[in-house]
């Protein structure tokens, strides 16, 4: 399956969801792991589409959600730095997830200078998933 | 907001809907009218979208849905026929709303035969609209 970057942009616009998962992980230097993620999850009769994703991305992994339900998932900082988000800067989402994918990309952009490793950086993560996927904080 | 057709396919490919509806109707000629047609649904922050998608199509209205969602929905034979159809004929979609997309297809090529006047056509729909939306039928 042939994908257009414009069907992905308007899929994702549709499905997609960018997240930043902030967990307990006592290996990590502030016991706290910071994992973003980009996840599109579909009925597992339109696994072909997300595995065209996976294809289309070249990256990311495509595993069973909850019930008859597949995702696909990008996770990975090389990934998400190097893949995803010269894609969705390069193609601009219409929906209401163009402002979570900015704050995402600063998420991301903060993780590349190490800001997840100190506790001023983290807070600011903290602050910024404080603000996704909502609709109260369109900004 | 402009609009790309591959987006409007993808868009569509996650957040549409093609559905048939058949509602008892005492006016209508055999007590029933059929009513396709296409709806995409979306919280009001993301208004626009549906306007843009209203532009696009050149036909359709935009509608309070549920609390907090706006629903933009196509229906009338002339539009569904003359502007719907062509539109997903030339671009495919790719997930099984591809197959739903078919049957509602061919429910409208058979009003336009005027099939939905008489039993026999009356049936033929209902058989159709009954395999639609479902994960079971992927034909």
């Amino acid at each position: 399956m042939d994908l257009n970057a414009q069907w992905v942009v308007g899929f994702v616009d549709g499905e997609g969801c960018f997240h930043i998962g902030i967990n307990q992980n006592q290996k990590m230097t502030l016991g706290v792991q910071v994992l973003p993620e980009l996840t599109v999850v579909q009925h597992e009769v339109d696994a072909k589409v997300l595995y065209a994703l996976k294809a289309y991305f070249g990256c990311g992994v495509v595993r069973k959600n909850h019930g008859t339900r597949l995702c696909y998932r990008v996770r990975g900082h090389e990934n998400l730095l190097h893949k995803v988000l010269p894609f969705f800067e390069k193609h601009q989402l219409k929906t209401r997830k163009r402002v979570d994918f900015a704050k995402f990309r600063k998420v991301i952009l903060l993780m590349d200078k190490g800001e997840h490793l100190t506790p001023e950086g983290l807070e600011k993560i903290r602050a910024i998933k404080e603000r996704m996927n909502s609709t109260t904080f369109l900004r």
